[in-house]
């Protein structure tokens, strides 16, 4: 086999079936995907779909906690869950630049599969297309993902209320910021790890202790702030929250002050926020606390009847700022 | 608004919001879309789900006979149907170089819901990355799609037999060299046009005269000769065609003629290859010459027992060819 990848592996033709024996399928080894035909045949249950894409350009493709790959599974995924459903199975389709040395396809491949593994879904279907170089930047990655949703769950961006609770799964900021500083190739005393994971089992737990979570969504692109003022606008309410509440680890923050970035439009790419009825936040927030990936979990504030679709800010000191959505581009090709 | 796509049109933040409300989904105006939620939430009835993705990365993005929005329809559209399946859903992601024309995105969007409302399908989810100019060429497609698959329906690459007739649903090798034409700004007599076009119709009136198709697949990339090698390989059979039974029209033929090119593996978006047993394949030649994209049928060849894996072609002047998978990368990103 050849050490990079050739515009002949897009051709369709024998080196393009060779890559997907020798390198594809021996990480996705299921029985549906190892057909080969044009479409993945899945027999599903339950009452209801969810279905959702993103693509992925992240420069670096390697970054400290994670990697494109690790990122193009996880963030399907937390789409997925982000509605309540129980994420099933994936597809991922490859956009690779000529030249793209196959040990880097490998190694991206074996953490797309330990990311499947970890949250509990098949990649059932793909594609690969090779471009000639220059015309793309080494590789992009688009995922699909498909999960049921139970009977009776109800879990949207229009469901907010007054009253209800906005809980915070834990530190913001560190995937973008982890982006930011392998790409720019800065030296710190601490090490910054993107945050990067698949966040459905975190769901589900919650979903055990309450049928009253309204939103979830995870912030990623546009940061905290951005998730909440789509939450406010979609339930046409105000959301409340308290600088205090918030908390991003030392490096971070400094990494932050350094470059002039405001923590909150920064992405994230583990963590949830969750709209949830006051009479059942306090037991959300116990059961995120006992999962890995919710040790962190904080009540961050309110949602209140108005103004609709704003987000404000009580800061450290007392004040209260207006948290608007993201304008303008703050850290490009981040996920 | 802008006249070019910019960085921030992918940031997730305002000018992203702006972009979707304004040009997407106006195209796609659906109400699964409009919620804007991190999934699509669907219902679904049917036994079996069929469920694909592809990636689109033609270049020139118009030309003659369609665009990479039609083609990012259609290819997804009828890798489902090449299952049997009927189409439902579809997802689309979209991977923007910075200046990108607004104009431009707008009618590929446009085409794509053209091409969505002929196939009958809905565009539920999608995804929009913007990376800075000269990362990548100009725009790139994701589709992914589910369908169902009707009780008892089993058509797949491994089921040809021995003595099945292969049916070509018409000219070949037309989408390939209409995208060479365009890109390689040559000047004909004829037009040469693309055949992109969703198929699922067409499968689906050849579904009503027979319960006995085998196999169904598309022949795209790396055309004819490739498909009927994989279908070969997956049913370890051996397929024999008859060249006099190949249409093509002739400026198809001039031009790839004057290339140098074989149209055996020259890729197209609107045929299939049906391999069917021999009790129904009159009656659905039939019924596929009565559908607008099958006017063209005709049973190229049949199904042999040996040698498995291979495929042979009685030559116009009587002799007999290997007709091997492709080798090499004949037409970049045609698709």
């Amino acid at each position: 086999m050849e050490d990079n990848i050739l515009l002949a592996h897009g051709s369709g033709g024998k080196l393009s079936h060779q890559l997907i024996k020798d390198l594809f399928l021996p990480q996705y080894d299921n029985p549906v995907l190892a057909k080969l035909d044009d479409a993945a045949k899945l027999r599903l249950t339950g009452d209801c779909l969810a279905y959702t894409t993103d693509s992925y350009v992240v420069n670096p493709l390697f970054f400290k906690g994670g990697d494109i790959g690790r990122l193009a599974v996880c963030g399907t995924v937390n789409d997925l869950a982000m509605t309540g459903a129980k994420p099933l199975y994936l597809t991922a389709s490859f956009i690779i630049e000529e030249g793209l040395p196959l040990a880097a396809l490998k190694k991206i491949l074996i953490s797309m599969k330990q990311a499947s593994e970890e949250a509990e879904v098949e990649v059932v279907a793909g594609d690969t297309k090779v471009v000639e170089k220059g015309a793309a930047d080494k590789l992009f990655i688009t995922t699909s993902g498909i999960g049921v949703i139970e009977k009776g769950l109800n879990i949207a961006g229009a469901n907010a209320k007054a009253g209800d609770r906005v809980i915070l799964s834990g530190d913001i900021a560190e995937h973008g910021v982890a982006i930011l500083v392998e790409r720019e190739g800065m030296e710190l005393d601490v090490e910054i790890k993107s945050d990067v994971a698949p966040l459905n089992h975190l769901v589900a737990q919650m979903l055990k202790v309450s049928r009253k979570i309204r939103c979830l969504r995870d912030p990623t692109r546009g940061g905290l702030a951005t998730t909440l003022n789509e939450l406010a606008t979609q339930s046409e309410v105000g959301i409340r929250i308290e600088e205090d509440k918030l908390s991003i680890k030392e490096g971070v923050r400094g990494v932050c002050e350094i470059l002039g970035l405001d923590p909150l439009y920064v992405g994230n790419e583990g963590k949830l926020v969750a709209v949830v009825d006051p009479e059942d936040s306090q037991s959300v927030l116990e059961k995120m606390r006992q999962h890995p990936y919710g040790t962190g979990a904080q009540i961050i504030g309110e949602v209140v009847e108005k103004p609709t679709g704003r987000v404000f800010m009580k800061t450290s000191i007392g004040g209260s700022r207006i948290v608007d959505m993201l304008a303008g581009e703050q850290l490009p090709r981040i996920c």
